[in-house]
């Protein structure tokens, strides 16, 4: 993955798992919206302002390596692929209990305003965005 | 229950299930709120409008009878109980496959405003309410 | 998309939705998925038994293209693209209130049995799935 | 609340949120449950091991106070009530950014066996629960 790297911990819940035993594998892509979160908040960019906009994803794929469980410790490594006009490509690797690559994906979101209109990325985004990176 | 029923049918989603083969708890309860939002559309009544308000819950509780499991087929008997100024209160019993009870509850809603302020209920959604009750 | 096709139709639940306002991504693919099981149990292929399988997502991708919301009407279009030795391959179209692509993408699922490990499809289940194919 | 007392934190997530703008009901009785959860682990007391049983909920109910939302810090206060032959009585407080109560609520969990079947708790949980009690 590229040099910029945010890692995010968590835990498996109980109520993300299903009856096959293992977490669902959509809620194993809620673990890398919520690392993205994470980052953007600790960049002091904001994740989301009721009335303001946000970063909904346009795509995502997510590859599934090994199944993860409650209650596996989650860590997610996150990074910052691309800056776009409106856009940014994220890829991500989800480990589990401290190593094992459990899920690996890639996901762009793009900045949308208050009505949901996608939108440039403020100066001020970009600065902090490309600062980080 | 009392005289005025709704009856809303669905089927148990993989993902609503946990690793205990059951469907989650908390699932449950959405199976009510489903039932109560069929009702409120087909009697005309809006259940949620963006920047509009909506009937959120201040008060639930929930008897679990029998385990659900991933493909049952539910059916939620939904009754109201009491139209407040403010609030309604609701009863439900969910059917597992036709018949046997799987869950039954309250639960109380309260009319809120697009600033999530409580509300009276208008006279028009008093006397749909009151009409089909 | 390919020439076999099963249509699956179901409602938004307002508990699909974020603060976004929107459905949120991880629910739209449980979409996907329900219709997967829905085409499988109507075939006649065991989804899911407890102790003995199932299919579980190896890859998945999707494109958002239209945001949904409560209470629109769902209609998932899927196909299945590919029958490999332990894996299907299938894509999917979700359709927003009869008629406009709100996303689309693919997921890749393996047989496993009780044990989660991969294991091939039977010449039972290959039968079914290339006779609807 | 009663004097013993077990507090977890964790943070709201954006998917936890519905289009009210705040966190759906169902996903705070989910923080009451991981309260639970971490009570247990902690505590020594196998929360869930598959095909060993767990701890269903039989009865829950909650009071909700104050709406809670992205990115809310949570922390619940959670209380062992009562300990039956079966079965525990929880109570908890979910708190909201360090002080504001936001729900509060019970809920009465069975001991089961990897069959689904209520059983008694065995002398080590009981000894483990009303030492901790």
């Amino acid at each position: 993955m590229e040099n910029i790297r945010h890692r995010y911990s968590c835990e498996v819940a109980f109520s993300d798992t299903d009856a096959s035993g293992w977490v669902h594998f959509s809620k194993i892509l809620t673990y890398a919206e919520r690392a993205e979160h994470d980052f953007l908040a600790s960049a002091g960019v904001a994740v989301f302002d009721r009335g303001k906009g946000g970063w909904p994803r346009v795509k995502i794929s997510c590859e599934y390596k090994k199944p993860l469980e409650y209650p596996d410790q989650i860590e997610v490594v996150l990074g910052l692929d691309h800056i776009g006009g409106t856009s940014l490509c994220w890829k991500f690797e989800i480990l589990k209990n401290g190593g094992e690559l459990a899920a690996r994906g890639e996901m762009v979101t793009v900045k949308v305003d208050h009505a949901g209109k996608v939108t440039p990325l403020s100066d001020e985004e970009r600065n902090i965005l490309e600062g980080t990176g």
